[in-house]
């Protein structure tokens, strides 16, 4: 539809979507999440507040727009994992580059402020995992089901549970300040999943211990 | 300094506490946090709004207060994990426990109100730490220490690491709603952990991969 209004129309929406979700993003990275307000994310992106309501219902809906566009940035328009036969290797190299993510100031503060809405609004959680959650989960488990195939990874593993023990507990010393987010940490998380879902050397049922 | 006043003095004082407690428990349950007041734990408690902030300075820290207590309701005086050198069957005991709680709908609502203010509020976040966090992380290391002079557990195996790989999937999966949590669960964790930091083999250093 916005072809109609011709190219133009249409490049200045997206300068428009581009500079208001980079405006939040700027604002969420010096201000605390509550003192961040519609009124200042327009002002700081140089449109008028319709032109942001036009578009997202809430504040919650704009910030959790700027954090998808971070990830849109990051991975270019795949989500695919490095796959390059070697599963410990681009386990770590994806872990590494996830602890770098979670130690920058901006998109620590952005998730931060995101987590504690989505832990009281069902509708964001849903959006979260629908949105950001899913696809990249769903691209992990493809590169989990490579490895199962080059007999890397437990053939019976499942999946989720793999994803949780790997990811889980960096998510977990990050909400919590529980501890250094680091490259050997990344690494640490990397072998204790492996070892956890190694292949099994007997093919028949576990005996009873 | 309160026995100066008799002992009739601290038994009220006391009686007035576990009822604040209790109040604030309740409130939490029935309503949001949001919409829990000190006035009307004052008024469910049947005590004053200055009984309430004479002891506590906000109403998070009274909700804090409040879960304190329902831990040491449940762990009597000690946090001491059972101990019958069975690691598996004594951590399958305590994480099937720790899904059962995670699923009782007034700790859920409670826990999930702080986890929102803990990630914001620093103070909040370093007494939780001090107080709930941590006594319960050095009784689980305990247990976890016993098994490994029991050889059951990685002589060489970072201990808030384990903690971690068994813990916070749990956690982010309560959090996130993003899967049942079932006593097979609960069991699957503890079988990924004891696999991911079972005894080595061999006695000498790991070789570089």
């Amino acid at each position: 539809m916005s072809s109609e209004k011709g190219p133009d129309h249409s490049r200045r929406k997206e300068r428009s979507r581009q500079a208001i979700l980079a405006a939040t993003r700027a604002l969420v990275a010096e201000e605390t999440y509550e003192k961040v307000t519609i009124e200042a994310i327009a002002a700081r992106a140089g449109v008028g507040k319709q032109t942001i309501y036009r578009r997202w219902p809430s504040k919650s809906a704009v910030v959790f727009a700027a954090l998808l566009a971070l990830s849109e940035d990051a991975d270019g328009q795949s989500v695919a994992l490095p796959d390059t036969g070697d599963l410990e290797a681009d386990l770590k190299l994806v872990m590494r580059a996830t602890v770098e993510e979670f130690t920058d100031p901006a998109f620590d503060r952005l998730i931060r402020a995101l987590n504690a809405e989505i832990a009281n609004d069902d509708a964001l959680a849903a959006e979260y995992r629908e949105k950001l959650a899913r696809p990249l989960d769903e691209a992990k488990k493809a590169r989990l089901r490579s490895a199962q195939r080059a007999g890397q990874l437990d053939v019976d593993a499942d999946l989720d549970l793999v994803l949780e023990v790997l990811y889980a507990p960096l998510f977990q010393r990050w909400l919590y300040r529980g501890g250094p987010l680091t490259a050997a940490y990344a690494d640490s998380l990397v072998d204790a999943t492996l070892r956890a879902f190694a292949p099994r050397k007997e093919s028949g049922p576990t005996p009873p211990a």
